[in-house]
């Protein structure tokens, strides 16, 4: 297999077939644009259960996803996707660079759930984009923005419920899109708690990479705690 | 007359009339969120008489702003408003913070106009915000938003036309909104080469505030040419 690309937690391989490729999740955990690195042993593995069951689900509720079927404890086959150069970004609940950037306090319950976009570009920090400069800048289409955003509020209605049926709170996540052969935008990447902030409904306890971020005790045990709800 | 708030570039007096309000116009210029400050002579009257005769243009296209008379060169008379904490952005061609923020050259000529929101806040570095977000902080509704941007985008219209009538494109604009007493949203603040940027449409020669922050030659001469245009 040739690798084509690899990222931060994920390497991707093209395989035989020129309409799939295989991804590798990876035990590397990164923090701060990769200023923060560190391995642990099961991540990947953990990362790569957890967004089986997710895809699993969101393709139960007609959420087009690039997701094939996992192969392995660290291999998944997916779709061929051509990523947007967006990461889509819902909060519910205020926390992280939302709290840094307005400077207000994390917890922060919201009437309705927010839509935003980064660019996704490591050199320029992923920086904060608003509906019209990805237009002007030709990354999306309108007709593509307005798609993204209805499908991805969709995707986080039931998320929420996923996850607050078995007791975490949906705080934020990040998803990404990718363009399929034929030009479907479809769900990509993954969901898994390197890519959503999940708090204990009752105690609150971080439950995501925010325990590596701010040194809050075992990473893996913390998502550990994560699949086994999601297996009860 | 109380002074109620000083500015980088103005300062608000009330007056005997509960709902109004006089505006100073300094002559001091800054950049860089205040790290660079130089105080020139005559450009607080200057950005008085261009503020003037764009917004006498404006009401008579029926754009409601907080523009009453302009009583000296540095005093203008205004409606009382409360300024809503938000820069409203308004972009035609790629220049200054967004060219930086994507890492894209200036100059870049958009399809359509972008619209922006940045959250006014001096101590976050007056941070690019979307929809969403200003309306999940509670600093305005979503009606609000959208009454916003549709009338931002007429004022760049009537503004793009009559600049390019006395030669000059514009290239991007800063603009705020206040509350009346009756809770109508109006334009108020200013509009001049400190808030547009303003570039010769032949030569492209900066007229505007970027002068000052690039150290390309004389703001108050970039300025008065700007005035001599429009008084021809």
């Amino acid at each position: 297999m040739k690798k084509i690309y690899e990222g931060k937690a994920k390497e991707v391989y093209e395989t035989e077939n020129k309409d799939e490729y295989i991804i590798k999740y990876k035990d590397t955990a990164t923090a701060g644009n990769g200023e923060k690195k560190e391995d642990f042993e099961g991540k990947g593995a953990l990362n790569l259960k957890i967004t089986t069951i997710i895809f699993e689900m969101l393709e139960k509720a007609n959420i087009k996803t690039h997701y094939i079927e996992t192969l392995s404890d660290s291999e998944m086959k997916v779709k061929k996707v051509e990523i947007l150069p967006l990461e889509v970004i819902v909060r519910n609940i205020s926390a992280g660079s939302f709290a840094k950037r307005y400077g207000v306090d994390e917890g922060i319950v919201f009437e309705n759930p927010t839509f935003e976009l980064s660019y996704k570009n490591d050199d320029l920090g992923d920086p904060l984009m608003c509906e019209d400069h990805a237009i002007a800048l030709g990354l999306i289409t309108k007709k593509e923005y307005d798609y993204i955003k209805e499908e991805t509020l969709k995707i986080n209605s039931l998320l929420k419920e996923f996850f607050i049926n078995i007791n975490l709170k949906l705080v934020d996540f990040k998803i990404e899109f990718g363009k399929d052969k034929d030009g479907n935008i479809i769900l990509a990447d993954e969901i898994s708690p390197d890519t959503c902030r999940l708090w204990d409904k009752d105690t609150n306890e971080k439950l995501d990479k925010d325990i590596f971020r701010r040194n809050l005790g075992s990473l893996t045990k913390g998502y550990e705690e994560v699949l086994k709800r999601m297996q009860k």
